[in-house]
C-alpha cells in the first residue's frame, strides 16, 4: 500500500493573472505589488504576475510590465505572465519574465471562441515564439498550457488523444515546458491520473504543470491523482478566485493555501510558511471585498498535529 | 499507470444525524421524513437517520424511533442509527434499525469529553451489546466506529497503532463491522491511504466505511485515497451540513452530492440520481435556512460530458 509521493512541489501562484482576470474587481497596482511581496514573504517561488494582452480587453492586467519589473528584484522568484500570441511574446521578452505561458485550448471550439485560432494554428503560433525567442537571445522560457483538457463547456467531449497530440504539437514547435488544464472543472482522478500518466510519460522532465479548477469541487483529488501520476507543480490561486463566467459563483482555481495544506501535510515540502499565506489571503480578502471567495483551510487554521506531521506519517 | 477502482461504491447519507446534531436549528420530524423520502426517491440505500441518546442531550434526534419506523417501510433502504451506549443499543433493537453504530474515540482525551469512557471501556460496552443482540435474536447489525482516528482538537496525535488496536479490539468484542472516521479534518490523502490501506488488510470485508469530515478541504481527496486503499462506502451529509462546534463555519462533512459526482464520473456506480439529489439538496437549504451549508456541485451543476462519461473515460 505504500506509494511514493515526491519529496518537493512547486506551487506556481496564479492568482494575479488567472484569478483577477475572471472577476469584475480591477485590484490597484499598489495592492498587486503587495500581494507579490507578501507571496514571495510566504515563500512561494513561482507566480503568474499577468498577461500581455491589449489593455483594451483586460484593463484588469494592464500593468503586467510593471509586475514583472518587480518581481524581478524579489531574490529567487520565477516570474511568468500569459502570452496568447506573438505580439505579446515580444512584450514577455521585452520585459524580462522567466517564462511564459502560451494557452493552447483541445477544444476547437473553445479554441476558436476564446483565441480565435484553431489549436493548430496555436501550434504554429508557438513555432514563431520561439523563432522569436532565440533570435532576440533572451533565456525566457516558453510552456505551452493545453487547456480544456477534460472537457469543455462549448463543445462538451475533448479527446484525450487530441490533448496528448497537441501537447506533442507543441514540444516539436519549441515550447521548452507543457502543461494541461482541467479549464472548466470537468476532471476526476481516474481521468487525471490516466491523462497525466499518459502526458508525462511522454513529456518527461519537460512536463510542467497540472492547473485544476475546483468548479465541481474536485480539484484537490485532482491534485492528488495528479502528483500520483508523477506531476510535482501545481498551478493555484489565493482565496480560489478565478471562477468561470459561465457559472456564477463557481469556485475557480484550487486555493493556494488549500492546496499548500495538502502538499505539507503529506510531508512534501514547498517552502511555503503557511500561517503567513493566510495572513496574505486576508490582506486579498480585504481587496477583493466584492468578490465570492473560496477555499476552506482559512475557516478552521492548520491542525494541531500539522507541526509534528511527520512523526504522524511515519506512525 | 492504470489504477483499479471498484465497480461500485456506497454512500450512506449521514446529514440526519452528523449533520443535524451539530447545527442549532431543530428540524421537525415531517421535514426529516421528507429528506429520508427524498433520498430514498434519489437512489440512496443506506441512510443514518438518528441516534439513541436521552433527548435531553441531543433534542433534535429525539424523534429517531419514528425515522426508523418510516425508513423500514421503503423497499431496499438500509437504516442505521448511532448509539453510544447499551442503553441506546435495547433502543435500536427495539426499533428494528439494520445497523447500530457505536462511536469510539481513539483519542483518550476526545473520548472522555465526549463519551465519559475510555477507548477500552467503550469496547467492553460493544462486547454487551454484541451480547444483548445475539440474545434478543435481533438482526440489527453492530458496527464500531473508530472517530479521531487521524487526530483530534484537545489531545493533538493519535497513534496509528492505536487506532488499529482499537480497531481489532472492536472486531474481537463482537462488532460485525468497523468503521474509521476522521472526526475533525485532521486526515491528509498519504496519512489515509497508509492507514486505511492497513484497516483494510486487518479487518477485510468487515471493514465497513470511511467517514471524512471537510474542515481543510481534503474531504474528496481522502475518499479518493481510501478508494484506492480499497474502502467502498463512505459516509456524507447533504450539502455538507456537520460542522464542529470548535471551528464556527468551518465545513462539515463530506458533501453527498459533491461525493455521488465525485464517483459517478469515475464510473463507478451508486445508484444516485443526482439531479434528484440536487433537488433534495434545495429542499434542505430551504429548511436549513439559517445554516451555512457546504458543497460545491450545486452552484455549476454536472458537466455537459457526464452523461458520456463512460466514453471519456476510455478515451
Amino acid at each position: 500500500m505504500t506509494q511514493l509521493f515526491p519529496s518537493q512541489a512547486v506551487i506556481r501562484e496564479v492568482g494575479l493573472r488567472d484569478g483577477l482576470q475572471s472577476i469584475r474587481t480591477i485590484l490597484p497596482t499598489a495592492s498587486k505589488l503587495a500581494w507579490i511581496r507578501g507571496a514571495h514573504a510566504a515563500g512561494l517561488r513561482e507566480l503568474e504576475v499577468g498577461s500581455f494582452v491589449p489593455a483594451r480587453l483586460l484593463p484588469q492586467l494592464a500593468d503586467t510590465a510593471e509586475l514583472v519589473a518587480f518581481a524581478r528584484t524579489l531574490p529567487g522568484l520565477f516570474t511568468s505572465v500569459l502570452v496568447p500570441n506573438l505580439r505579446g511574446a515580444q512584450d514577455a521578452l521585452d520585459s524580462g519574465a522567466d517564462l511564459m505561458i502560451v494557452p493552447l485550448s483541445a477544444s476547437h471550439a473553445h479554441s476558436l471562441a476564446n483565441l480565435r485560432k484553431t489549436p493548430d494554428e496555436v501550434v504554429a503560433e508557438v513555432a514563431r515564439i520561439r523563432a522569436a525567442r532565440d533570435a532576440s537571445g533572451a533565456r525566457t522560457l516558453i510552456e505551452g498550457g493545453v487547456g480544456t483538457a477534460f472537457g469543455c463547456t462549448l463543445q462538451g467531449h475533448v479527446d484525450a488523444q487530441e490533448v496528448l497530440r497537441l501537447m506533442q504539437a507543441l514540444l516539436d514547435a519549441g515550447a521548452d515546458r507543457v502543461s494541461l488544464a482541467d479549464t472548466v472543472g470537468y476532471a476526476d482522478p481516474r481521468m487525471v491520473r490516466e491523462l497525466f500518466g499518459r502526458a508525462v510519460d511522454i513529456a518527461g522532465e519537460r512536463f510542467w504543470c497540472g492547473h485544476f479548477h475546483d468548479t465541481r469541487g474536485l480539484g484537490l483529488a485532482n491534485v492528488y491523482a495528479a502528483l500520483d501520476a508523477g506531476v510535482t507543480r501545481f498551478d493555484a490561486c489565493l482565496a480560489g478566485i478565478g471562477g468561470c463566467p459561465h457559472a456564477p459563483g463557481a469556485s475557480g482555481n484550487v486555493a493556494t493555501e488549500d492546496l499548500a495544506y495538502l502538499l505539507g501535510s503529506m510531508g512534501i515540502e514547498t517552502g511555503i510558511d503557511i500561517a503567513r499565506l493566510l495572513a496574505l489571503r486576508a490582506d486579498v480578502a480585504g481587496w477583493l471585498r466584492d468578490e465570492t471567495l473560496h477555499g476552506t483551510l482559512w475557516r478552521a487554521g492548520l491542525p494541531k498535529t500539522y507541526a509534528a506531521r511527520p512523526a504522524a506519517i511515519a506512525a
